[in-house]
């Protein structure tokens, strides 16, 4: 048996293939993300690649309809097409990445250097005798002033243990010190752990740090259980305005998750929890307030003022948090009643904001944050996108999980799709649905305006229950059609159209035109998933060539990461909430035109 | 009827009274404390005033009998046969006072300058639109830059209601802040107060205060409910170390006492519990710690280390305190295992400290904890002088309650006695125990050693059962006899004789002899009630003029009201701690000899 080696570029990856199979084939083995809409069938000629080095098989019919002659004669091909016949080195163009080109931001965990707001001091003491009858924390002080830390005070959980830990162990310790004050203590050679959270409105997602080697020991996530309250950051305030204790149970279930998590990550990394002696959390403003127990009725009424911006540092026990009892809460500042410390946190992950060039960052979800970054500039807006990304308020909507459509694509005259993990239809989830917005647009079955324009076999119905059905009930995995209403295209037209006017209107702020934005960063787990492609197509994105964009995941939760490993990444985050000079759209005189243009296609 | 008036100096009090009444009358209904141990029967002696201006009746035969002629000729008279002629003012020396002099410490509490270590900042906010939309603890840290406070914090409780109330008092608040940071937020004008706490080992003494105006708006006593786990420190620190959860469960028997205290204070003040955002606790120091949380075993093990000396600053919430959510707690330092924060407090109120004077301060209880003051240095030490004092391990003896005998004379040839509030006698309380040593002895019905020598009507009973009738049953308010054993008298000399030793050896830890000593300090509540002479007659104090001697109260309490009102008491406390030096009896090479020596009369 003939083996050929594949090196995919620029992710880095390599595969081993037997002779005879393609390069989708070698992608699909390689975990590397190469599109597929039509399964490999040669027929939506999304998968494009370029040979840069080896040899393959001769391009095939299929090939020739979807490359132009220049292209193949520069080497670019379908990878469903292309068979090795050689080791080959090949090129995949961002838009044949089903996530496209990811800055390596998981990378940046042990790129910045150690320097964590909780530090070790280890200290090995003289006993007392009836010659020396200091206190024991005045023996810690007079050894710790020794190794330089003068001012040492003790927080009073760690009071309780020292005494009896340190006649334990001979007298050696562990001291956890925060600003030159003892939280914990601990048996000589203890790690000591940070957890870094992300509170999404809907997901959270949670690390497992080890302080002193910044090493992640284990991520978990886990749905916001606050959802059962309100789908959405708006409802939630809802509920805690018409609840006496509305407020303090949304905390309240959101603290049990996270203690629920926390224990499964030192389940994981065989720890306990009381190693935990410090921890960051970053979500929306209202995310982070419903977590600290911050008011939030302010932040559900114009003017939508935040209770709190300023990065604030709270105790683990008051929270009812299970970590150390002397473990830390950090909280990074928020900028505005919508624009939070997870937005923070991204700008910090990405670095966009100390960039030379013009970046436009943002943040998808039911809120769309959005930050310009020009000329050591940072310009920045919050824009309500609704939840149609999140699945909901669209009639076959889902979130993203097996079985849900992620991509659809116009093609070949016809419609394919592609569902997580291959698994039968059951609904469309967000990347899906703004694909079916492209792909719809593209077949030119929907008019700029939003209305079904012509007639198709799998456009059904009449008036306003047209809806285009996308796949029939006997292919789907519960024998319902799954159709893409009218309804459907609207809630993505007033989606789209927020970014649209939102990134418009920073564009105007910063005096720039479109064609002056260097680099489109897209943050966030929709964000990771969608393509760029179509929501370029529709209008939700700037007409701009697909390699400007990146797609760099879950950036506010490295962030987190990077702030639990360094007060010095801290320190960035309330520069840059300083630094960032907020554009209320809500009473911004371009808004009200801006939107309106923006949501025809 | 004629009506004259008696000034009564040097207590500076006057009385009026009815032509014909006596002296001793005339200060029992101006409530100054003039001696009767015989009831103002003319046979004790004890009553000495000295007539200053004025006139009264001639002297009675009683009073040629207690008085020499010279004294007759200065004016001393006894106060029971004296019988003003026109208004008088008479002099009253210390032996003849209950209380002896007192230092006004009580007085010094308006003495301080006011800095309290919470103070109030008052702000006006304009109220955010949509021109203005910074958060709200932004817009409280512009104000109070404005102010002078630059780098403002928040303590998470404050955040929890800051929104709300600012909005329902139409942008303004006043602030409680302590070191930069905001701990509670009231209406305009709410009173701010602190609480003063002295926990002792039996009893517990609280005060509230208004930071604002130091004013001491209420006051209230309790037993310390720790007594039912252990009379004394010894075998509460016992009872930790056998049960499981020990610690725990005499903190939260304390807490829940000093909850119920404070609520009755806010009762009395009519105020709310949530206006109290700081505290002073004081206390020896395994009281100090099983209030804190801290351990104990160590304490009672040799070499007794304190888990903590320095001086803490705790939170009132994360011991369960019910204060406002954001108050402080703040414990002195200690100075050793047996000389706590209670002792540094009762120096600091004394001013003994800084005194010009060479001064010697004690205060007596199971522990008795002395310091001396000479020429800027301070000696301590601490002495086990048990519970005698109490009213413990006395056959008869009993706490100073109604019905206690609390003082005893030989008189004339016999005993006289005086019970609290004048009740028929129940039981000896420590004064009464001490001065029933003092009397036995002068009238030599008790040798050096302690035994009993002479016969003598109201000496019973034989070899060890022997005994001395202070009551008979039939004179009693429960029909039983009142006796002093032979027993009584071995654990007086066990408590006077650690006393006198610990006394000895600071005298000789700073080159001093016993007449070197210019003030004597007795702080306590039993320190307030003996009397001097007895002490004095018994060798348990020095033997040095009754002048010398100050009684002051609860001045560890007065001590935590002026940490209260005043950073600078904190950090003189703090002070104080630093510049004792601290003497260990149980390693002292002369304490066995002067101990011993010491025991005998």
């Amino acid at each position: 048996m003939t083996v050929f080696q594949v090196d995919f570029e620029p992710v880095g990856r390599r595969a081993t293939i037997e002779e005879g199979k393609t390069l989708l084939e070698a992608a699909q083995s390689a975990g590397v993300g190469l599109v597929a809409p039509c399964g490999g069938k040669g027929n939506c000629g999304r998968c494009k690649i370029k040979l840069q080095s080896g040899t393959m098989n001769t391009p095939s019919k299929d090939e020739e309809a979807f490359l132009t002659s220049e292209e193949l004669a520069e080497g670019w091909r379908l990878g469903c097409r292309s068979i090795p016949r050689s080791d080959v080195k090949v090129i995949l163009p961002p838009e044949s990445l089903t996530t496209t080109q990811r800055l390596q931001v998981e990378g940046q965990d042990l790129a910045i250097s150690l320097n964590p707001a909780v530090h070790i001091l280890d200290l090995e003491l003289k006993a007392p005798d009836l010659q020396d009858l200091v206190s024991d924390t005045s023996r810690i002080r007079q050894a710790a002033a020794r190794e330089g830390s003068k001012t040492l005070s003790f927080d009073s959980p760690v009071l309780e243990i020292l005494s009896l830990l340190l006649r334990q162990n001979n007298w050696k310790v562990r001291l956890a010190v925060w600003e030159e004050q003892v939280i914990a203590a601990f048996p000589p050679g203890t790690a000591l752990l940070g957890l870094a959270v992300d509170i999404g409105t809907t997901k959270v997602a949670a690390y497992l740090v080890d302080l002193e080697t910044g090493e992640t020991l284990a991520k978990a996530g886990a749905m916001n259980p606050q959802i059962g309250y309100g789908e959405d950051v708006v409802s939630r305030i809802s509920y805690c305005n018409e609840n006496i204790n509305g407020r303090e149970e949304l905390q309240t279930r959101l603290i049990e998750t996270l203690n629920t998590k926390t224990a499964d990550l030192c389940r994981q990394a065989h720890v306990s929890r009381d190693q935990i002696v410090d921890s960051v959390f970053v979500g929306n403003t209202a995310m982070h307030h419903l977590f600290a127990g911050f008011p939030v009725r302010q932040l559900g009424e114009s003017p939508y003022i935040a209770a709190v911006s300023e990065a604030v540092n709270l105790l683990a026990r008051d929270l009812g948090l299970n970590l150390n009892s002397g473990a830390r809460v950090y909280l990074p500042p928020n900028i505005a009643g919508f624009v939070g410390a997870d937005h923070v946190s991204m700008v910090l992950a990405s670095e966009i904001w100390k960039a030379e060039d013009r970046v436009l960052a943002l943040d998808i979800g039911t809120n769309t944050e959005i930050t310009l970054a020009s000329a050591g500039k940072l310009f920045c807006c919050s824009t309500a996108s609704g939840p149609a990304f999140e699945g909901a308020h669209i009639r076959d909507g889902m979130r993203a999980a097996p079985g849900a459509v992620e991509k659809i694509q116009f093609t070949g005259g016809d419609f394919c799709y592609q569902t997580i993990e291959g698994k039968k239809a059951v609904g469309i989830c967000g990347s899906g649905i703004l694909d079916a917005a492209a792909a719809l647009l593209e077949a030119g079955l929907i008019s700029r305006t939003g209305r079904f324009e012509k007639t198709h076999s799998r456009v059904q119905g009449d008036g306003k229950d047209k809806a285009f059905l996308l796949v029939a009930a006997e292919d789907t995995g519960h024998g319902r059609d799954i159709r893409v209403t009218r309804s459907d295209i609207n809630e993505i037209q007033l989606a789209k159209g927020a970014i649209r006017a939102g990134t418009i209107l920073l564009l105007q702020a910063a005096g720039m035109e479109i064609e002056d934005v260097d680099r489109v960063i897209i943050a966030g787990a929709f964000g990771t998933y969608l393509d760029i492609q179509s929501a370029i197509d529709i209008g939700m994105f700037l007409d701009l060539p697909a390699a400007r964009f990146f797609q760099i995941g879950n950036a506010a939760g490295i962030g987190a990461k990077q702030m639990l490993l360094s007060t010095g990444r801290r320190r960035e985050a309330e520069t840059i909430a300083n630094r960032e000079d907020y554009i209320e759209l809500s009473m911004h005189p371009g808004f009200t035109e801006a939107y309106m243009k923006a949501i025809y296609f």
